[in-house]
């Protein structure tokens, strides 16, 4: 979980070849940025040794050269994407190498990050030299890829993929949005809106109803049925994320039967240690109400 | 573009079997709810009309026994993902037969409609009975299922087509959920926040400029380059919808140039006829703001 020395190069295959000279010059730059995790930058920006980091220059996160054979993993465990792609390779026992992004510190927000994932958005992996991003892609890129056994993301069979398909893409604006937002209202957003708080908690609420009536209805045990998936990695970090505020499960006994069936799974407990460990000691909503300074975030190292 | 007599049944494959009797148990059923184009109903439903419209029994979108053997197309012209959908069976010409699924007044929301689509959202395809959800998913599955032309979604390039994965992916929140957003700000919801408007207003230019700057990059002709994909149909499905409210694609040469390359593709023009006629009859943010009933919007039998 370290991140990697040497000179860092252009990466992208085909037409993203000539990405960093263009990404560097755009008159937008400022501009772009990323719906996801991003908000703590705006916290945090104002502190002195923040400038300091944002104008010295970021460490390499990746060696063209060095690094041409490897399968490489840049992310961070406070990101539930992040954490589904590395659950992914840790129960399917993918060799791979994890190079922290530290998103608290904007670094994923970076010119020189965005030569490597235009989106400026964790995870990204580089397999080999060729860059993927989008957590459902690498999901799907990773399980042909890879050969991984056919229940994660099926083969031959198009209609079984299809249905793990609808799954990852309800998900973004079914379930993740209403996450990403609840987060925000109850813990980062200021000045602390009441009302929005509400209405996202409503939100996630109701997503919570869908996957427990819906996706799992009728005694299923993951989101196809009888068999794991790609969806179900995705679905579980994100109701993990929902643990940085006060949110549990609500009386849902499908959605707890299904995600104690999921933590049991290889891979859940590393993929989420970080995650706990920051949750155990300070919840968010605790956090940002209760403190003024960002010492803890800066200790969790983030 | 008319709905289907006979007496609907229920259509779900392998473990969507028994979801008819348990939608219409379901005790959170009126707490189900769509993104997508759903506000609506909530301006309409208090009309004399639309309260007859609801009560009484809907016609049936679907009829097991009867369409077996067809390719059906459950949408609505208003809906950005439903001409999508229709844009690519028009281009390829794949057989089907579109029904019109009232989303003003609400049918999607409609338990009947549930025991189709039970994310109450168009559109929806039914494949010789096999129902599949999701626009981009249906792009994805009909590629492989009619065996389009490898440029829509390539079968043998892993890379090529994890490229338009990643660009779907980042299709939901990095576009969608903006422009939805400030729809809904500028001419749905009530009442007026200017807040609201210029927030969701910054987030659409940002996106715009990210399709401008990162996707269509150096000349690109395409999102992926050389050739057109499922992404593009998407992608532009989505601009078009902008001009419901009066949004432009403002100085973004590259922007415009390929929006105008893809409106001369067969099938574009067809699958925004009705659309286009509800722009130039009214556009939202006029209608809202400047009139105090809804004969407009019932006039166009959306």
């Amino acid at each position: 979980m370290s991140d990697s020395g040497g000179a860092g190069g252009s990466v992208f295959p085909s037409n993203w070849s000539s990405l960093l000279s263009f990404i560097t010059s755009s008159r937008r730059n400022a501009n772009h940025n990323a719906n996801h995790n991003t908000n703590h930058k705006k916290k945090i920006s104002t502190t002195k040794s923040q400038s300091a980091v944002d104008q010295a220059p970021l460490p390499s996160l990746y060696n063209s050269e060095a690094d041409k054979d490897k399968l490489i993993l840049l992310g961070n465990g406070m990101s539930q994407p992040s954490r589904a792609v590395m659950w992914f390779l840790e129960v399917n026992r993918i060799p791979y190498e994890f190079r922290l992004v530290r998103i608290m510190k904007g670094q994923h927000l970076s010119d020189q990050y965005a030569t490597i994932n235009p989106m400026r958005k964790v995870p990204v992996i580089i397999d080999h030299g060729d860059v993927v991003f989008e957590s459902h892609t690498i999901l799907r890129y990773l399980s042909q890829k890879y050969n991984t056994p056919d229940h994660w993301y099926p083969r031959s069979d198009l209609l079984k993929r299809t249905r793990i398909d609808s799954y990852l893409d309800w998900h973004h604006l079914g379930f993740r949005k209403a996450v990403v937002a609840y987060i925000f209202a109850k813990s980062l957003g200021r000045p602390y809106d009441a009302k929005a708080v509400a209405r996202t908690a409503k939100e996630v609420q109701k997503a919570m109803d869908i996957l427990n009536d819906v996706w799992l209805m009728n005694g299923k045990k993951y989101l196809m049925g009888e068999e794991v998936s790609i969806a179900d990695l995705s679905c579980v970090c994100e109701l993990m994320q929902l643990r940085m505020v006060d949110s549990d499960l609500g009386n849902r006994p499908q959605l707890q039967a299904y995600v104690e069936r999921m933590a049991a799974w290889p891979g859940f407990e590393k993929v989420h240690k970080l995650f706990f460990q920051f949750v155990k000691m300070k919840k968010l909503d605790d956090y940002y109400y209760q403190h003024h300074d960002h010492d803890d975030i800066k200790k969790a190292k983030l």
